[in-house]
């Protein structure tokens, strides 16, 4: 990683599309530059002498996916798994490290070397384990030369609010942000010890257990906490409506906060969780369990209001550890492009925002990712707009996709056309995600800047 | 206790008044039996043979207040500070025991002692110091045996998510509810090591190390676990406007939930906390604490709207245990009646609910108290609508009190008259609160009833 | 009217039951007196020597209900169908008149004509046409010699906000309070006019005419207005999940609004208007339509939390003018127990409310009606918990029914025992409903009131 | 106008500053060409060999300002006067016109003639004044014709829901959107009545006549409106809590709205209003009028949540027709800059956004407005972030304004420089707003479309 390998590059010319970010469309074509980067925008650019022309007529040309959460393990196999972000026009994905035995710096080699074999970019962020003095130096070590600018806190795992104080705080000062799993960990465990006496496990256990409100709880609190501690947060994944208005309260009263949906919670029903119906597929053991038609459509309504800005796929390779879904790098972008632009619910440039632009601001790597512009590197993904396929086994199995990633171009070379990954198109990049300015951090000064009329910033909500 | 001692009783009879209950207001008399009881209430009634007659003409004729949260210690001295509750018309006062080490029966025999020096009625609460087995069997013999109906349980001291489950849970099943005194502890813990760094110690760290959102959040996530368990849930002191709509959404989605409010939070503002002010009084080191003039606007909506059913002193000598507030057993429904009834946010009506009646119905003594009907206990004062006076000192100061308990009858007893305590009147009884009918509290039962289905009663808010 | 027809009156027993209001359950007796009013409530009453003893062992003796809203017309034939209500446990019917071409002092004759011939007791509403100068003079009447102190206010009629903002002012001002059919005219006009277009009619149009928004809007505006001019309001029909949220946040902010729901509302689903399916009953044809299950989950929330006071029948015999179903006199009651009480969601104290007592005391008739106590009429229903039945046609066709009037005294005599009303008893009588204590009214007043302090109480929501 | 007078045009580089686009800030240089557009953007642009240098070093190069909502009125004189707007940084206006007598085709040949000695770019917007068959004629020739796609309905002065139903179905039809000023018109009548018959006029009356809840109705019921037909729709001017929650849950329900507050609504206080202070200000008679702290701190949460998307000045000069304040053409940027950037609620990406970008967007003139990017507008501001001062005199008075708009290009011309107008910068050009691609708009299909399923997405709010 690092150094690119594959296709001899060069000057590479997309021509006659409609170029969509997220904030317009225009038609206009995009010149690739032979170091990766996009070198010209611009309607009716030239033919460079030594380049290669691809012809877009009809075809909308995004700027590559970037996956803000997958789960996919220091694991060279599971890495090499992500040709099918590829296939379904992702060309960036930001993977959660889970350190064992604490060991965050052990846990950054591992993933650094396994990475070297994904097909895509890969960024990468750390699961914190505690709040421990030795965890909080490696933080600083992450943020300041490695990369890492996001620190994931599962409350489900059993972070206590003095840890997400204390994290979100320390983020906040070595310039990072804290993105939070949300989930009230000693509902669910009660609600299990439930339901294992009952003898009901399984998929149906994972909805019986985590009711929406023992989300929607998390969430307040996660976002109170990093009010507090002054601390950027992002949270996610979200899956309730409730947790959609608390968002929404929350950007009302002036507090930051960003979040994410996991592709599959927007189409798949609780249904499945069903243990009376057909077999009940291994991917859908997750937490947050699948929900009803009530909360998939606030979900949409959280997307489209901008409230829940970005989409993940949340992919974990079966067997794999914490929560997750083994399926669905590939559907990701066009689960989004069927049932939210083709139902009329999102813009063509919203669907940018949240499958690439979103994810990319989020982690700092805005307008290198997600952004279709001189200086951006040239990921890009050649959309058919029309194309729509019904899925016929999995998690997303009888569900709809729409879209079609025709011609995928990660740093300049096309890696993915005709439905299949191009030879010796080589390995994807490593993806530093740069330190936010960091912030006050001092308690002293978090405690001065309660005064009373500050108090009244935090009254309402969560 | 027990035995009532003082006056010798006859009959009473209270003529030309208007009765005012949580219902209704009527011009009738009341006639108070030889054994404590209301015998008669209507237009008319004839005057005994062997009776006393009070002239009522042109005042109120309502139940003795019921002050549902006091927290006296097992003290004799302290309980006979009570006479200040009949100075302002209260006749009953729950006071929650807090067990050393865990002993909850020794904090029993204490507190039933001490409180044999009470000068109103007195019914007994505990506060739990965990969900452990020991203090769990300890649950079902107050509740069995002792009269005790009702656990307070202090998210403020500590106790966790899972202890608040078990614990409501175990309630439910043993005819009892949980009082959750809902804060944020960590985040309160945090704000505080921050400011002591600072050196902001005192009054002031009680404000800002408790700002609104931690109140918010706690009184949510209490709402939300009582729900999960099943148990009856009580929650307060509430001081915040969040804390009000959090209540207001439970109730709308057909959660049951009581709260009350501390009646200094209902006019006393924030700025008492303030160090440059006049020299802070010690009854202001408190949790939750005061707060500003739209905040109080919400606890006066809340009462207005039922959301807040009661409002309680707080008492708490100055030197004891845990929060409250060294002042207003007398004050608590002057307070009520003056910027209550005369600003015309409440009608005498709910006056009579919010002071007396509502917390008579909670701890499930009404109407035994709370009520004027036969059969009811002859704890009865007459009110003058029209008093009011301005305190000169204490946590009131500057604040008017309107109304005035011109004669107070307990247990048909005349105890308090022209401004002083009646010699010879004696002590209050022990008030026993009944069991609640037991709930269904097997943990397979509640996994069960989490079907899909109710997943959505739970589906928005806290 | 006002001399009662009918058996020979005495002293009745109602000996053995559990005697349930609003407040609190007891195992008493209740002994009514030969003028028709309760004598005496209490446990083991002696039985009079020349009296009648019921045995309600086993029963429950709850207040004869009291139905808030229903539109007989001014027609003997309709009135004589109220015979019906008797065997659902109702005793007193509030009706609205219409009047003809804005003669508010004719209607007022003709239904008070037509009342003689109904066999609960009734109390009258009038609908106002608009807001003119001659109306308002008629209200003046209305209220002072009639016993009216109610007036219907129909938004979706066409009455403007003017009119809105006049009528609850000068109601107001004479003692009086305005009922609000909230839904806005205008928008149902214009969506009407595009299913007119489209060939849709009939009770299918009822639904896609007036989408839930369309109440919710109305609902805010009419409080807002009312709040405005300082009128007290009650609005309803309601139907729909956002209006019960609007009156839950208006009583946070200290205004005071009542509300009832129509029983099918609580019960029937939206799907009763398709047109595919069987024969569309007439009494569909209404406004509000009914909703699916996510709103009758809100509407009984709404019960459970007090937002939405009281149930009723909403009762207009087929052909009758207006909006209303051609049904339900009988059934209200048992919706609500069955749907209510049995389901869990309310208790029996607060089915007494819901049916009877809440009614009462927002028309200015409580304790008269809707309480068990000396000095009430003896409006008294035995009934049946555990009885029921599921409705084989009509509106309620598949629907299931709880409970069971097993005898019904009305003024103290058995009107309805053994499933049949019984012979002689006579008619009904008229009850006046007493003005309210006026309010200040004068424009003036209410401008000064609105000084910059008190806008902060209007500054949220509808 | 059309063709551009002024400075002879050549190459223009802006060298060393650093661009803050809504997206994000980047250190790169401009190039602007000869035709008013820009060329290039990009890192260390080589010098042209015709062109000027213009360094921006420490400075900021951002976006001309585009102030959607100004009502000169169609005076040549009044236009004159955007030479205030230059000083600010303003490059664009949006005017409205207010047609005589229903003649909206004069209006516009009256505007775009006084248009003409505009110092700023205008686009045009039109007050309608009913929905009468003539004027909706007139609306597709303004939209076909004469690039006017925004139409601006005033509930304020008695526009019709059934107007408003008619308005924004058809303009959705023809490919425009409604902006809608929603302030009850009755209930304003009704309060002011009341105030004039009680002596109080002027500015007091304005702030009495219009409390928060008169704006929230409305904002609730235009949206709702629009909802129904279909067509899409902005509000603003917005100035209470109340309005930004509605916008708020009208996005999370997936429903777009747009708004826009006036700059002085984000600062200046209700006490302006007070008889009892100094002089009342003309600019202050004005609906909506000026709140208190709480409404502010919820207009900058409206902003920085991006519930209200853009800033407008409201500039009307004095004695012209309409709502609107007399001053502020210069002052908008730098209040926003001031109160929003610099006190830490908005990023400077969010001010470029919030005063140029997003305006730009909702009246689809973007890129070519409100951005910086090749083939926009060369309309350019380069801004001084530390400038800081406090005006003297004026609606501002006290206020501290913040950043200065150190030199102004507008289509590549600099127009402003060292406080003063640049000699011979000519005036600037009239901008054409291009319809929006039409939306259905037959009834049949909008009455289709409100099936069972589709009600569920009203059933909440506003």
């Amino acid at each position: 990683m690092g150094i690119r390998h594959g296709h001899t590059r060069g000057l590479l010319l997309i021509r006659g599309g409609t170029v969509v970010t997220a904030q317009a469309s225009f038609r206009v074509d995009v010149l690739c530059g032979d170091v990766g980067e996009i070198l010209a925008v611009g309607p009716d650019l030239d033919i460079p002498s030594n380049g290669t022309v691809v012809d877009a007529g009809g075809l909308l040309v995004m700027p590559g996916g970037v996956d803000p959460q997958t789960g996919i393990g220091a694991d060279e196999a599971g890495f090499a798994r992500t040709v099918a972000a590829l296939s379904g026009g992702t060309t960036t994905i930001l993977d959660t490290m889970h350190p064992d035995g604490g060991r965050l710096d052990a846990a950054w080699r591992d993933w650094r070397h396994a990475a070297r074999h994904a097909h895509v970019d890969v960024g990468l962020h750390m699961a914190m384990p505690d709040s421990g003095t030795v965890v909080m130096r490696h933080m600083d070590v992450l943020v300041a030369e490695h990369g890492v600018n996001a620190f994931h806190l599962s409350m489900a795992d059993g972070l206590s609010d003095h840890d997400i104080l204390e994290l979100t705080s320390h983020a906040a000062a070595c310039g990072a942000l804290c993105m939070i799993e949300a989930q009230n960990a000693q509902a669910v465990a009660y609600l299990r010890a439930g339901l294992d006496h009952a003898g009901i496990t399984g998929s149906e256990a994972c909805l019986l257990s985590a009711p929406p409100a023992v989300e929607v709880e998390a969430v307040g609190r996660a976002i109170m906490l990093a009010g507090l501690s002054g601390g950027p947060v992002h949270v996610g994944p979200v899956s309730t409506t409730g947790a959609t208005e608390v968002l929404a309260q929350t950007r009302l009263r002036g507090q930051r906060v960003e979040a994410h949906v996991l592709a599959p919670h927007l189409v798949v029903d609780e249904a499945v969780h069903d243990p009376e119906g057909d077999a009940v597929p291994d991917s859908c053991i997750t937490l947050p369990p699948f929900r009803d038609g009530m909360h998939r459509r606030a979900l949409w309504g959280g997307l489209a209001s901008g409230n829940i800005g970005m989409v993940a796929s949340g992919f974990r390779p079966a067997g794999g550890a914490g929560n997750g879904v083994a399926d669905g790098l590939g559907q990701r972008m066009r689960v989004v492009w069927q049932h939210g632009v083709r139902a009329g619910i999102l813009t063509a440039e919203e669907f940018v925002a949240a499958t690439s632009q979103a994810a990319a601001r989020a982690f700092n790597i805005y307008p290198r990712k997600g952004a279709i512009m001189p200086g951006a590197d040239a990921d890009i993904v050649l959309w058919d707009p029309d194309a729509q396929e019904t899925c016929v086994s999995g998690l997303y199995a009888g569900i709809t996709l729409g879209g079609r990633a025709v011609q995928v171009i990660r740093g300049g070379v096309t890696v993915w056309k005709d439905d299949m990954p191009c030879e010796g198109a080589g390995y994807g990049a490593y993806v530093p995600c740069p330190a936010f300015r960091p912030q006050l951090s001092e308690r002293m000064r978090r405690a001065a800047h309660l005064s009373m009329r500050d108090g009244e910033r935090h009254d309402r909500g969560p």
